[in-house]
């Protein structure tokens, strides 16, 4: 029983069946084949209007080339201090910008706050050099601790990036989780409330690796194959990525493995919330549970074969000595069963 | 009919089923499954000795990576003027090294000339740091042009390369058509012939996306968990490419897809060497077939279906003004009906 | 009168004799000149040890090149929260290192806290590749606040950096500053409490644009030449900056430029701690005199013509409404009446 | 007596009284004193039209941080050959602009030729996203070899850059000693050709380190300060560079000493011309000088001190065994009397 990540969760069926429908025969390499034109115009009508898509194979490589579309000399963007951009990428931005800098931005729950947003865009006054210039500011949607911005709290946080003429991208590694939670639509979520480009994820939530930079205006886009190509994660083989988003887009693939992760977040936090023996940290909106769990009760979950991660608490968050906050992350491949056993495990 | 280029080929049967028997399960994310660490203890046995193994998904990125690996400021990569690195990468290297810059050593059918190799070499002393410095020697095999060093050529390169104080890399994007084509073993093609480093390639011979960078010596590899990291190029779901090469190296799959696209080749070869209205510009050694034809007989082939591209002659090869010379890459996927097609159209 | 900075005083007169002096006459271009030489010899003597020195022309480069030789992929460097590498370079230490990154480190009085430091670099451990890799620490002497670490705490740090294999930095923009205020030596301040390699100063102390990168172990200092060379930072008419420290280190001229700005920063600092409309933030230990004024008398101060800036409170000072924080920064320039002026000027 | 280069000289008599003359006073650090914008302004008068000007202190600088202005992701520089940015800046362009590629142009008499700078980069198509996309055209004046590009040579180049949308950058390390062997003015050999950013050299010719890099739309300029910030070649103590052009831009004296260095390259050439041991190579325009001398007759020169380096010949010169190729360089420090001495040792 495995909440590691969902990124510990293998392929969805329909995943691995796309990839063996179209194993067969020849197509143009380097992303021009048929399938990679066809998938690519399926995400201008989920976003009603025509984006420039580029498939990219991980997370990183998705928010590290968008920062390199946005890139200026000395730039500095602005993201949340808990951002995977700035905890998780191993430099990544850094390096495939040769040089930006991530400033993080504090805020509560995981999110922005769009005053801190505006304090920290003030120290990089335009006239004064040493400091570098703002090129960016870039939000995770659902967050790193399982929140998601309101449509109103992207709005917030796009217009103060566009008062200081600054693009606003979306880190969307669990875009889906985040969507369902707000039961809106991609462009609702995105460029009707400013947002410039998307880091569009599709491996957390049932992909093997398939992941999209979604550009909204493509006339900004010009230079994002060279930026592709010259960080070698263009593809030969491009339509196994393609092949991979086209069953992941079809039929609500992507949405229904969403809407059972979020569901089973639910229901494993209901777990939590009614527990003896634990407490939430927070209530969960996509598809990461965050419990506060007596130390010995943890260590009983994992010696039964539940495997999880501890988490560092918040600063507003009081833990008893022998508590410990924990992450639980759900995913396609998490079962109704799995929960019962937790609830089971944790009050016996 | 397709013969523009061995990834133009989908994936081999087996490779697709590898996926799919992967796919259910958890598995520790970021190349720490058990199944990553059994695929890379596999790629020790094949190489005959403790190799240090970095699974990447673009023949691109295992070039680059490897000269990041062996990066120095000011550093000078010596490769063929025709090398993939430095026509086809889009600046990858060059951007994945920070600036590394690659120069062009000449030698005929494809291979480096090693008095040319060492001339170049002696064009940045060590003391004359306006050139700056060599950093490394890289060989592909097989060539760009479809011919492969013998052991002995290898040796003669290493030997200049060691001298010099310099590594010697492979450019393996096509590792297992060289490696059939001299009837030897990995072991032999490479460390036993000096060879320090290969881009150990899958995807042309069969599996989706699937590289390896294969470091003779580990202790070498230290920064390569690093290198790869922060250029986002390490997969969460890293399985997904074990799995492509646990099938590829089970059972002499690898070897057999490179055998019979080899003899496809040669068959190929045969075709036109005698036609009537072709003839060869060289003989192949692994995959890739340049003949040169009649161009009125060239676009009959095309106007029957027939996928290849035009190349550029070498300049010691002439053509009669209604000649071109043309490339013809065969893979796993060529069937023997497809050159008796070609057979049949050409002398028509 | 002018206490904006050290960098707005111009040269010394001896500097530019100096500079006259050695114009004539050809030399060796691109620092192979004797006169090279025979400063880099000076160095060695001053540090009491076979050292490898490096011109450079800007304290930007000097420190970013020292990490450019310290770069390891997926680096971190710490330094304290408010270092100049951090806080003024324009981000150019990211730069020139390709995407290393700087972790701050909390710590009062501007240096940094030896615990915090500990605490900082195990958030980068080795198994966790993810948050990257540290890579050095770096320490500024004297500190970005006019502070200075005694020998003691130089080697607390040197110790804890040490035990984590990392290499010591230290930012001397204001190197000589710091010496006499400990009255110490060169070695005993750096290589002899473990520093590794240093930013040694001499534009703010005097130089038209003269700093030297002294690695104490001359053998790890190989690839310095390319990367000064290939960042742009080798100067053909290197024996201007040669001939620059030629006299800055002759007859003690850059201790007693530095005792005199030192001196100049205690009486500035005595006039603020008698005066009503005045207090001192902190104690200066070199050449930079941190004052809480009254707004109003500080108004005054600059319709009179005297230039300073302000400067953001650490959280630990408590300021009255009507107060500010400045920063005034004495030098070789600095005048005994211009001290007698601002004492008249403050309590007029 | 040295004709190594002329950046063996060291400084001339009016550069020095400059730097003393503006070493005393306070001044705005960073480039924004009075002195600094006057001599931007001087470049404004110089070229007859606003332009934006940023001072650097090496020609290297001027040229990689011109190159990074131009950057584009993947970008493909065109120079000669035998440019100064390919041969002998040891990497700079490349690790400056994180990875541009420069790619040489043949051309005889150290020119390009414009038809094969026609064909150059028609080897970049833009729908061929493999071989990356060219951002700059560059050409060197005077050249490497002591040649000078025509005004009408320097309009068929721009010509064709302007074709293919290309902005069109001069390496002028010896800018003045082309302009006065044309006889022309900088904004004829420049903007009125078509030329869009200049590397404006002053070393070379008589100061110690001043160099500028001159962008002739200020519009185009916006990111400048901080590409040369984040690459730490922006001074503190800028007004030492500014007080060098000031004197170099007043009463001519940058025309005189470059019709100086020009006028002992005519008498120098006069005697290899004239004398039976030695003979011109080609004709010089500006102030490097290449005669072929007989081999004993230049170690005769050698061992009575005259300093000057062999030459690899271009591939259309034809030698006798008993001879080779050389490069004298003169300078505003060279003298009439050392041309005297030359011609008594060769004929002796």
């Amino acid at each position: 029983m495995n909440f590691s990540s969902d990124n510990w969760a293998g392929a969805h069926p329909a995943i691995c069946e796309a990839l063996t429908a179209h194993a067969g025969g020849f197509a143009t390499a380097y992303g021009a084949s048929a399938l990679d034109h066809q998938v690519e115009q399926r995400f201008s009508e989920i976003f009603e209007r025509e984006v420039a898509v580029f498939f990219v194979a991980t997370g990183t490589a998705a928010n590290s080339l968008s920062m390199a579309l946005l890139n200026r000399p000395g730039g500095v963007i602005l993201a949340h201090t808990k951002a995977h951009m700035i905890e998780d990428e191993g430099g990544a931005v850094e390096f495939l910008t040769a040089g930006a800098r991530l400033h993080g931005v504090e805020g509560p729950m995981g999110r922005m706050d769009p005053d801190n947003l505006e304090r920290a865009i003030r120290l990089f006054p335009a006239e004064f050099i040493h400091h570098g210039q703002p090129m960016a500011v870039s939000i995770t949607q659902s967050t790193e601790i399982g929140t998601v911005y309101s449509l109103e709290e992207i709005e917030r946080i796009s217009a103060i990036a566009k008062a200081h003429d600054l693009p606003l991208h979306m880190d969307g590694a669990r875009f889906a989780n985040a969507l369902v939670s707000l039961n809106t639509t991609p462009a609702e979520m995105t460029w009707k409330r400013g947002v410039d480009i998307v880091s569009f994820g599709g491996t957390k939530n049932g992909c093997w690796c398939a992941e999209a930079i979604v550009v909204m205006d493509p006339a900004k886009a010009r230079d994002m194959p060279y930026i592709r190509k010259r960080s070698a994660h263009l593809f030969s083989k491009s339509r196994f990525i393609a092949a991979q988003f086209d069953a992941y887009l079809r039929d609500d693939l992507w949405l229904n493995t969403a809407r059972h992760s979020n569901a089973m977040a639910q229901e494993l936090a209901h777990v939590f919330r009614v527990s003896e023996n634990a407490r939430l940290g927070w209530s969960p909106d996509a598809n990461e549970v965050f419990p506060i769990i007596r130390k010995d009760v943890a260590a009983k979950l994992e010696k039964a074969g539940v495997n999880f991660y501890s988490w560092n608490p918040p600063a507003d968050l009081t833990l008893e000595p022998d508590e410990e906050l924990y992450r639980f992350v759900t995913s396609f491949a998490t079962r109704e069963e799995d929960i019962t056993t937790i609830r089971q495990l944790l009050d016996k």
